[in-house]
């Protein structure tokens, strides 16, 4: 498998499922804001629509679309336990892969990582990430993981949830979510898969200016 | 099985794909405004997010969110064809799911749709549109479905594409977009939902002040 990724955007969570599987894969670089690959070649080539993640099976057959990405790693390696593998687990898995990629990748932190975007429609996601992060707050309140142990629901909502700094939100503000984002960087894929990509996100900024993380709030 | 929907929302795609299925479904109608179910109990209490589609099993679990919800029913089903049941093709049709899902409801349409929404988020989400509505368009022409069939994916889609008016979009655009919704309508499974819901939904403007529909452009 070929894994297209972004150095710390969502396609990190198909990363920490690959070595919780323990899979072979090779990780192909792209720059998200020139749509090139490492190697020069038009990303947009891959996917028109110029997002990461994109996987490249063995057969070479290409998907999008993280939580389509992720169920296809966790099936290709059943014994990962990344996805229930039948049952009605099966759909609160989808259920918990559906609220990260609608109500807070979407909704609320690309509107607030987007330097471009306009006041209002950061204002708007502020607005909505108060009662989502309540809602995932409750839920984890008592729980180690989103379903009975850790799947590509929790590889995804650690990824899209290290976001909260630079969007200027507290996550301290949520104690049960906070514990639970604490409890997961301490499970070794998920330290190497952030250790690895943090590296290679600061010398990508190193290289650019004006950094992008001069959107972080002061 | 019962649906909790309200008219014309992204619950109309469950209430398709039951039709397509053939399945016996009780129809519970919500007030997502007042978050108030149709005999007057607290929606809250059945879904905090206060979201629909909300299914309830014959065995009584709730699930949420839409993809979700409509993987389930096109399984229960299997014989309706509404999802490829197993190989590549499966992750094909959650890839669209996602789609739909992330990158036209959550990031185009709900901040077209909301009248309280500032006018920076709607101009970021007009901005996102036209790539978004491009890149799918692209991917429809010459083809009469999504996948190879109609699937829960078709029946999603034609339900969001029916929030474009009401945002602003002109459709007529997207010529191979247009064609898919017009001949998607002719279906008696989405002629009969999307009339039912039409009318129910007539109805509740009818009972309000302002009409929800005076967010329409003129």
């Amino acid at each position: 498998m070929e894994l297209y990724f972004a150095p710390l955007a969502c396609s990190l969570a198909t990363r920490i499922a690959l070595y919780e599987a323990g899979a072979e894969a090779e990780f192909t670089r792209v720059d998200t804001k020139t749509k090139r690959v490492a190697d020069g070649s038009d990303f947009l080539a891959v996917n028109a629509m110029g997002q990461v993640p994109v996987l490249r099976t063995d057969d070479g057959a290409l998907l999008t679309e993280n939580p389509a990405v992720l169920q296809y790693v966790a099936d290709r390696y059943p014994q990962s336990g990344l996805a229930p593998q039948g049952g009605f687990e099966r759909y609160g898995l989808q259920q918990w892969l559906n609220f990260i990629t609608s109500e807070l990748h979407k909704v609320v932190f690309i509107p607030l990582l987007d330097a471009k975007a306009p006041e209002g429609a950061k204002a708007f996601a502020r607005e909505k990430a108060g009662p989502r992060l309540a809602y995932l707050n409750d839920y984890l309140d008592g729980k180690d993981y989103l379903l009975d142990g850790f799947t590509v629901a929790d590889a995804y909502l650690v990824t899209v949830l290290n976001w909260a700094k630079p969007s200027g939100i507290e996550l301290a503000e949520f104690p049960a979510i906070d514990a639970y984002v604490r409890r997961q960087h301490q499970r070794p894929s998920v330290a190497k898969a952030f250790a690895e990509e943090l590296d290679l996100y600061k010398a990508e900024q190193a290289r650019r200016a004006p950094p992008i993380l001069s959107r972080r709030p002061a």
